[in-house]
């Protein structure tokens, strides 16, 4: 890029930081009355409107298939009707859920006379950096401003005719209502520089989402200047006990590995308890087989499956999103926590078993945004726990560990009310 | 440095960050009462020590005056007897306080029978990165370690002496209670490039915490793929309405400003609503004099007192850290709110008033780390808003927004229990 081209995608990119950081102080203020109009109005212009988002959908959709990209990636950009009504439905929701913006906590009163609390308030400016599906354009945008921040999205450019007939839309749904409409900005510019001069802007964006692939992920925190909340990869075990339940053990791990196998916290590695291989192996084979899943084994688990593959080493690691399961026998669970620490990605570990120490150990000492006993590893997730809508998985440990609902896109200051205090 | 020497010195500082990797595995696991043993024995050979650790000190103190540094520094550099003392009494302190490590919150049974919470954790591996006193050595250490986690640290060089004098008590402390040696490590390697490599350990260290002047911490922020809490500084502000109780207000500002003025919670900029300048700065010009402090005006405010200096524009960013304030007449609260916005540093902001809708709105709209209602700023502290010892003031908003406790230095994971449940 020429030089006067790229000052002038800076001084663009700058600008569209300090306006949202100023929009943020006025969305700090607003009712949730006043939110939730928002949400509804752009939910019934995303509808009214589908017509046209779907004619500039297209564009996007012809240019991938002269691209050659996949069926896959073609389907995930596609903005089907079932896809406006998703996104409509999923504003709807949001709007339904209850604002945790202004609550007070932790209150006490010192001393001196002080009282002290702490008040949730919004983060203030949140970049999302994305690829593929445009309907996060939609669904981040409402999670922001119903927790009162200002957003500014970054989708891929092979969805950039898609994203800005939905940014249009929700610059009118804003406008109605009275917010200001840079509360929610989509970065026009399809290049990549405009990812690192965003990722630079730490005076005034707050912090900075990237979903996308690890590649995005690990380029955006080698060259942000601003907190990132991220996971890389969900490499997920269950760990089956001595005292596990077999046919529980079974049903969950079939349910962890194969109910949807593409996602992050589905199964990729089963440890099993070397006391109970020889009789738990041969059932796991044949429900996953039945299911459609390949097994890669350790020396221990291929000597007691002989016609399943062996693993290397590499598959330790692997997160597959696909129906492969690494199987390792392993001698006790000091073992199995041992193989999870050095190959784990913090993101979910379960464990199966009928031991009241060894449930409460393990929940205890493994280190992962969810922690599960007796139960699928799918169960991490945003909804499943309660949290309503989400905004990914964080296997960040600060602020946010685990899925990211509304509450995880506030903060909290303290407040404090006096009648004259000094301090001595 | 000779290629070998910098491949070398990375050697040595990832070697740091694996082992302390490993160490917060196993203190995650410890009990509060061997953490506690561990502080207590700590303190007791830094006061057995005290001679050894002053000897050491004394080589920094001489190298500081062989290079000329300033009284003041000196002083900060040096471990008296009374140093020595609050080190050992910190600790103890710190033995003192609740563990957060392992407490459940926001529990709650899922439709599915699936009962969910959040658990307390250390947050793992943290690098601290800081300058000039030794002390911060062995708080941050006590600190860290009470709240289970592994600790880097990471002095200047001109105090490496006295560092690696008390790293030796410390690590003895620790060794003698039986926790892992490596849950404390200095970095005995005074070149700067030591911390451009611990910066990018991000698969072994979860959180920077980096304390220092504005040049340390911008430099620590630019470099660093790990998070970072921090702050740059205080630029801190007391509103006075036109309903303030003008002794009260007078009175606060004396306090915020004078009562330690090199601190980040002492008052840099007043704001006075107009229509009681008049009134109000014959009188805090008067109180301030006898305090020592001298005032920079805004032109409103010179015409008031045409005994004052003018401010020059760089006076309302500045953090004078000395007897000097800044002082603006304003036309009323949304002025005083948008100086605010535009020149404050999140750090702490006090109104002074009598109104109760005015003190909600300003409460509610201003973004600070601490809002403060009739009191003065110099209350934004860890001790004195309740949380037992700090690490720091962040201002950051992610993960710790205020005085870093002991509980900013944990987070939750999610925890679930089951009896069987898989997702359908």
């Amino acid at each position: 890029m020429s030089l006067e081209k790229t000052q002038s995608l800076e001084k663009a990119i700058i600008q569209i930081a300090q306006n949202a950081r100023r929009a943020a102080r006025t969305m700090a203020a607003v009712s949730s009355n006043q939110k939730n109009q928002a949400l509804i109005a752009i939910a019934k212009r995303i509808q009214k409107n589908a017509p046209a988002i779907q004619a500039q959908n297209a564009k996007d959709i012809d240019r991938a298939r002269t691209n050659g990209l996949s069926p896959a990636m073609i389907d995930r950009l596609t903005i089907s009707d079932a896809v406006i009504t998703s996104m409509a439905e999923g504003l709807l929701f949001v709007a339904g859920l209850t604002d945790p913006v202004g609550t007070l906590s932790d209150a006490s009163i010192r001393p001196n006379g002080l009282e002290i609390a702490k008040m949730r308030i919004p983060l203030g400016v949140i970049g999302i950096i994305y690829e593929s599906r445009p309907n996060v354009t939609v669904d981040a945008a409402g999670l922001c401003l119903k927790a009162g921040n200002a957003v500014i999205l970054r989708g891929g450019s092979e969805a950039i005719h898609s994203n800005m007939a939905l940014a249009s839309v929700i610059e009118q749904g804003i406008k109605e209502t009275g917010l200001p409409t840079a509360a929610v900005q989509v970065v026009p510019v399809p290049d990549r520089a405009a990812v690192d001069i965003l990722l630079k802007q730490e005076e005034s964006i707050d912090l900075i989402i990237p979903r996308g692939g690890e590649g995005l992920i690990r380029h955006v925190v080698a060259n942000s200047t601003i907190p990132v909340l991220k996971h890389y990869k969900g490499v997920c075990h269950a760990y089956v006990d001595e005292d596990a339940d077999l046919d529980m053990a079974v049903n969950i791990s079939v349910n962890a590995k194969a109910q949807r196998p593409g996602v992050c916290n589905a199964l990729e590695t089963l440890l099993v308890h070397a006391s109970i291989a020889e009789r738990f192996l041969p059932l796991a084979y044949t429900a996953m087989t039945a299911a459609g899943v390949t097994l890669r084994g350790c020396e221990r688990a291929c000597a007691l499956l002989p016609q399943i593959e062996c693993a290397t080493p590499e598959d330790w690691d692997a997160e597959y999103l696909d129906l492969i399961l690494a199987v390792k026998v392993v001698t006790n669970m000091e073992d199995a926590m041992g193989h999870i620490a050095a190959h784990g990605s913090n993101h979910t570990e379960a464990i199966i078993t009928a031991d009241y120490s060894r449930s409460r150990r393990f929940v205890r000492e493994v280190d992962a945004s969810l922690v599960i006993v007796n139960a699928s590893t799918r169960f991490n997730d945003g909804g499943e726990l309660g949290l309503g809508a989400e905004m990914g998985i964080s296997t960040s440990k600060l602020h946010a560990y685990g899925p990211m609902g509304i509450k995880e896109l506030t903060t909290t200051k303290f407040v404090a009310w006096g009648e004259g205090q000094i301090r001595s």
